[in-house]
């Protein structure tokens, strides 16, 4: 017990023989010393609390991998919903789902002339996804409105917690939110097999009046999103806390090798026209080149499809899916130029056509705003966490706030570099870690933003 | 009407004055002399009558983009079977279906004694296959049995018509009929999404009882099989027939490379366990090592798949599909060794994890019997067509059939090398041509045969 210098401190307060009664005092004494100073410094999360939370959320879509089958608008999806909706009734906030789904939890400031600053991400995943990508950002920060409740800690700004809608199938809540949502993109398909509309509809939104979800710069003061790291930085160089300093951009284009679909037995090898061959070379293309720029940009070949693609068929067409991210949008169009000129070689050599689609996912980075890089860094560094500054590989909503609010991103370890598979994992020490970052994060900017 | 020199020959014969009803005796005779000879020299089939069934078959299955979908024990199958069930009954023909689908048409002979001539082909296509590979062959042989049935044309041999079941998705009528079929294979899964016994229940067979389908070696005295030619030899050649020498035996091996799933965007190109490369190198190597053999062995890798299977997400797996065809076995498992070594350097070098299954299709290749080539080629040329010798390299059920009976096939062009696709097209003529070699290379055998 004496390990603690505060109890050294106490002892030199309050000299006293050492009776039982003085060893309760002192207990007591250090007790209320240690809440005190934990109060004055930072209010706490409930590290326990947070964890069953997100334990209860994986409940709903678990599969029998171990892995998470809450897609976006899926019954499972729904299902989770209604019990957020309800926990964040019963913590006392002020719940609505609004025109695009997103469930939107409030709580009122004490300067009704003030915006709010908003916080949250989203509990939908990707097919045979895991735990803790989306959820984690999401019940931290109903945990953190728990706590806030709980302790009464008033704040000038109100506050606003939101789980946006499909983050996973293209971050439809929060492009809903930012203004960005087209009528085409509604008609697309999701992972649920709903259309994005159906399943707006199914989680309680209206896509027919989805513009009037729409913000504009000023709407909110700021936004603080909390995720898990994905790419295996904080594990690396051992830190606690990440402070994020943008979010790549993302394109996605499909290339069509085509040749001739013949008879796999008696078409001559030498007279063939066969698209596997320069969608094999393409593949290989993507990684050499991908790989000699410096920087961390990123390339993948995530999908391949032969057609009629039958063993004793040679294919008449091969498409696949090429994916370039990087914090710079020129570097993706210069790597994307020299892969196209590659490809329309390969596609001459075997004597098919080549036809691409572009795909627009994601095509501005998003820089996060300085002063909340800032707060973000100095709440760590208050609470006594490592931290680092990197940048995110991933797409997050937080991509779309940025069009209309600045914002901040804190990143978590997330264990051996894996996410959006059933083997995802972060501490509940480094939940809790990150959740009372981001709450010390809003206490600290609702001083200093005006 | 004076062009052909048999109305010289009639005019010696029968000097008459230039009259109406001399024009008209010129004009029945020159009809009459023609039909004598035809009919003394060859009794021909129906070009037109062959040519509507099969355009009618082509209309069970038919696609928006012109090929068919006419998959084995698909509802176009099935369809497609059940009207020439009663076609071939219309004929007068006793139509049976056997234990594993098989349709058989049966004709009875003169002698008793004597085992049946079989004939046939198949009528089920690859997924967006054309109208004329198995077709060709299995309408010819209705055919036949209409004319032989019209002209009275009575054998010694009872005569037997067999469309097999299944022939593109691995021989699995003929399989069956030479004892080839295992339990293993009856639960493999067709293109229908039907496993093959399955499918065999629902187009009439018994998979419970296949094994009673089975025949031995003196069963039948021959078995036959009219086919278009794959391989462009004739049509560059300028031959009418093709004589078939032998049928190429055919191995398939899946290929499974086995990686890591992550995400996309935040692993860094260094630290992925991507199983694409190794399999886009595969496809390469498949390539490159067959051309480097002396001969006319090809391997096709046709099918390809990367699970997940999303533009946002590393795959974890990618299988592909590896066959390999010659007429020497001991080649093929030569150049698959080859192979084999290579995709483990690949595997290793992408730190994936290599797995093969070996799928038996045909692993011996058939040689043609000599009196068969003898008979088919005597018959050609009696009809006045070019013929030339060539192997076959697509897999025929007469490789099966080759195991309990002496086996000859007969090949007619097929336009621009094209088949299993929609473009697949053999002209009227050519089909007739090679109905009618068929035709008499069974009277022929009918003859010789003991």
């Amino acid at each position: 017990m004496v390990i603690d210098p505060r109890i050294n401190i106490s002892k030199k307060l309050y000299p006293m023989k050492n009776t039982y009664i003085a060893k309760f005092t002192y207990l007591y004494l250090f007790l209320l010393i240690g809440t005190f100073q934990a109060s004055a410094q930072t209010t706490q999360v409930d590290q326990e609390r947070l964890a069953t939370l997100i334990a209860e959320l994986s409940t709903y879509g678990k599969n029998k991998d171990g892995g998470s089958d809450r897609v976006a608008y899926s019954s499972h999806d729904i299902a989770a919903r209604k019990f957020l909706i309800e926990k964040m009734k019963a913590i006392g906030l002020d719940v609505s789902v609004d025109f695009a789904g997103n469930i939107i939890g409030k709580r009122a400031g004490s300067n009704p002339s003030l915006k709010p600053i908003a916080f949250g991400s989203h509990i939908d995943e990707v097919p045979n996804g895991g735990d803790y990508d989306g959820p984690v950002g999401s019940m931290s920060a109903i945990e953190i409105m728990h706590t806030l409740m709980e302790s009464e800690t008033s704040t000038q700004h109100p506050l606003e917690l939101i789980i946006f809608t499909n983050e996973e199938g293209g971050v439809i809540g929060s492009r809903a939110m930012a203004g960005q949502l087209s009528a085409a993109a509604l008609e697309t398909k999701s992972s649920s097999g709903l259309t994005q509309a159906e399943g707006i509809k199914a989680v309680g939104g209206d896509p027919d009046k989805i513009l009037e979800v729409k913000k504009v710069k000023g709407d909110y003061a700021a936004f603080l999103e909390l995720h898990i790291e994905q790419g295996g930085n904080l594990e690396r160089e051992q830190r606690q806390i990440g402070v994020v300093e943008g979010i790549v951009a993302i394109e996605w284009w499909q290339f069509t090798f085509k040749g001739f679909a013949n008879h796999a037995g008696t078409t001559p090898m030498n007279s063939r026209k066969d698209p596997m061959l320069p969608a094999a070379k393409f593949i290989l293309a993507v990684n050499e080149t991908v790989l000699s720029y410096e920087g961390a940009q990123v390339g993948t070949v995530g999908k391949i499809e032969a057609f009629p693609g039958a063993g004793n068929v040679i294919p008449g067409e091969v498409t696949l899916n090429l994916e370039l991210r990087d914090l710079s949008s020129e570097k993706i169009w210069k790597i994307y130029a020299d892969l196209e000129a590659k490809a329309k070689t390969f596609a001459a050599a075997s004597n098919t056509k080549l036809s691409i689609v572009h795909q627009e996912v994601a095509s501005e980075p998003a820089l996060a705003d300085p002063i909340m890089q800032k707060a973000i860094e100095q709440s760590a560094s208050e609470l006594g966490f490592s931290t680092m500054y990197l940048p995110s590989g991933a797409g997050h909503d937080s991509q779309e706030m940025a069009r209309i609010a600045p914002i901040g991103m804190i990143f978590i370890p997330s264990k051996n570099r894996i996410s959006h598979a059933p083997q995802e994992f972060s501490s509940t020490e480094d939940i809790a870690n990150g959740a009372n970052v981001l709450l010390q994060t809003i206490l600290l900017l609702d001083k200093e933003l005006k």
